[in-house]
């Protein structure tokens, strides 16, 4: 029996996970981004979202407040919280939703 | 002059954006989406990921927990933590990631 095709929506969640995976097992710890690494991944998988140069210094400040427990290093949950804030912007810029009514 | 190509990680965001709208814009405040779009777009887009009956139990708890600011509505915020949530389990479950550091 074939296997159910996954969902446009479940196909986004694999490549978030494959994407961090590609980059994070080049050096050093596989499941965390050091810096080369997440700034490779930032300026090549991001590069049209992040695409002038002041974006460019937003990813250093990215990394050091993504950085959660300081330890110089993206692990997994802090690359997915940097993605929800972009997504976020995005929806905001895209559709005009409110930002979150607290 | 041709728009960039947007990457595969930039595509997950936008299908992400997507699906959420196609969903919210269904019934009421098109920012958010209620019970049944919830519903519908988790049984539908998430098939898979939360395939047998108790996962189908845990929609309803997501719902409730995940309705931060208890509108009984979802929004566009605290979809993309539900999404996290999965992605991070995923994660663990798809390369052995360990729990985040605290």
């Amino acid at each position: 029996m074939a296997a159910p095709r996954s969902t446009a929506l479940e196909g986004s969640l694999k490549t978030m996970i494959e994407v961090f995976h590609f980059y994070a097992t080049k050096q050093g710890d596989p499941h965390s981004l050091n810096k080369g690494e997440f700034h490779a991944l930032v300026s090549t998988e991001l590069a049209n979202v992040l695409a002038d140069q002041s974006d460019r210094d937003k990813v250093n400040t990215l990394l050091s407040s993504l950085d959660a427990d300081k330890n110089g290093e993206v692990d997994f949950e802090e690359y997915m919280s940097m993605l929800s804030s972009l997504a976020i912007k995005c929806n905001q810029l895209l559709t005009g939703a409110p930002a979150h009514r607290q």
